[in-house]
């Protein structure tokens, strides 16, 4: 198939490397710098078993969707608006395509941009980039998808490609509890810069996850999302599971970058305020990391 | 009058150097390097008016108390039930006890100790110190002290010293207060070490402030305290009048120092487990303190 990766950061880059090694014909969307280093010497994907340089084209401009089956949509989502814009006169009419970003709204905000179906999706995967073209996996790798007439086929397409993908009836609440996770770990882990192991050891780090749980919890059900998981037990034990990691937003903050805060418990602070559900703790660690970002601005 | 300083730090000094300066014969119990500072030199003030070597005596050893008729105790709040068992058996009889802290439990924590009576005080000063004995005074200076059978009589003596002192029957309502207006900057400019006035600048940060002094009053109210003044107005305004400054809390941070934010939002927290009342956001800003204590302890 031909699939394009609009926004090939991380993410992007890592899931179009997997479906080019699967021997689907792949286009990157990318940063400038990032287009020269493809271009020069293929795509590097470094993973625990094998670094290899895939071949994939690459280009900096939104164009590069043109004639895409699939789009994978991958930009920041704060990005969104722009980045759909861009695409929007590319776009064939037969073209799926899929939102692989945080936060449960990009999917809906895209559509409203594009006139037309996005295919929401949850991506668990733990990738970085240490240098332009040159992407690394640390873990897991599996989406879960929503529903829609070519999501059975994309998910048997992506799975062939080592891409473990289900199709879900339910998206929006996976989403949502992914969100909830990111909403107990992000800003506690990213304003000390702690690891989770070390920061759920601080006196009252764990009542204050408890606090935003419960929010978040109450903001999804009055907002008629079906949350798929235990999500109080499963939060504290992430801690355990995952003891060295440093959330997102404390890698956006240590580099100087925006986070997606306002897509994490800021989204969160919003939907509450529309439907009338007080979330004192998530607008809290809202406003904390957005001190964060104003102190580095300077 | 014979006067005591146990604890003299900043405010201690200050204090102290002010009654010397009318006459009074004060002694600073207070750090061996401050100790060797004022016996080598005086204790300097300075003041934007003047600075003085100011003749006072100092020991490090709480037998320094012996004798007073009048102990400001002024040692940070974490350092209360210590300070005073070291105090206690050089105390006499007549001796009238205030307790010049921050947060509003240290007079009754004090008074456990010792089993006799602690006045209460509300304190009104902006002072640092650049160096061993030598104190700089930056604004205001008065204090509100609680009533009790000595208690005109040292506001008197107090005044006479330029140090403006009203005796109020309700000093737990006038500490409170204080509390509440530190509640709602402390941590918030503590974290990003950003002034008053860029800190309510950023978005969502008042909503918080608003969360913290709301959960406050709450608290107060059940426990029965009649707060002094229309809070939430006083909170907003003194960003305004306040603009450069950064919190106590900050300057903690910032110098790598304990915090006092477990006598601070942290009372509000215990006190509201206490009562029933629930304090989501004073938890967040309290946890995130910590999380920065922590932090700095590598």
């Amino acid at each position: 198939m031909k699939i394009a990766v609009m926004g090939a950061g991380a993410v992007g880059c890592y899931y179009g490397a997997m479906l080019a090694r699967a021997g689907h014909s792949v286009t990157l969307v990318a940063r400038p710098q990032h287009v020269a280093a493809v271009q020069a010497r293929g795509l590097i994907l470094e993973t625990k078993a094998f670094t290899e340089a895939v071949k994939v084209d690459a280009i900096a401009d939104a164009s590069g969707v043109a004639d895409a089956e699939i789009v994978l949509f991958c930009v920041k989502s704060d990005d969104t608006p722009a980045a759909g814009r861009e695409m929007a006169p590319h776009l064939s009419a037969k073209t799926s395509i899929l939102s692989l970003q945080n936060g449960v709204d990009n999917a809906e905000r895209l559509q409203d941009v594009l006139q037309r179906p996005v295919i929401p999706a949850a991506v668990y995967v733990a990738t970085d980039m240490p240098g332009p073209g040159h992407v690394r996996h640390h873990g897991r790798g599996e989406l879960v998808i929503g529903a829609g007439p070519a999501s059975v086929e994309i998910a048997e397409a992506f799975s062939r490609a080592a891409i473990p993908t289900d199709v879900s009836d339910n998206v929006i609440g996976v989403l949502w509890t992914k969100l909830i996770v990111n909403c107990a770990y992000n800003a506690l882990s990213a304003i000390p810069q702690l690891s989770y192991g070390r920061m759920v050891e601080v006196e009252g780090v764990r009542d204050v996850m408890q606090d935003v749980v419960a929010e978040c919890l109450a903001v999804a059900e009055r907002a008629g999302v079906r949350v798929t998981d235990n999500l109080p037990a499963t939060v504290l034990g992430l801690a355990a599971a995952m003891a060295n990691q440093l959330s997102s937003t404390a890698q956006d903050l240590a580099r100087g970058k925006r986070t997606e805060i306002g897509h994490l418990n800021g989204y969160v602070v919003r939907t509450g305020a529309r439907l009338g559900i007080a979330t004192p703790a998530n607008r809290a660690l809202t406003a904390m990391v957005k001190l964060m970002e104003a102190k580095a601005e300077g």
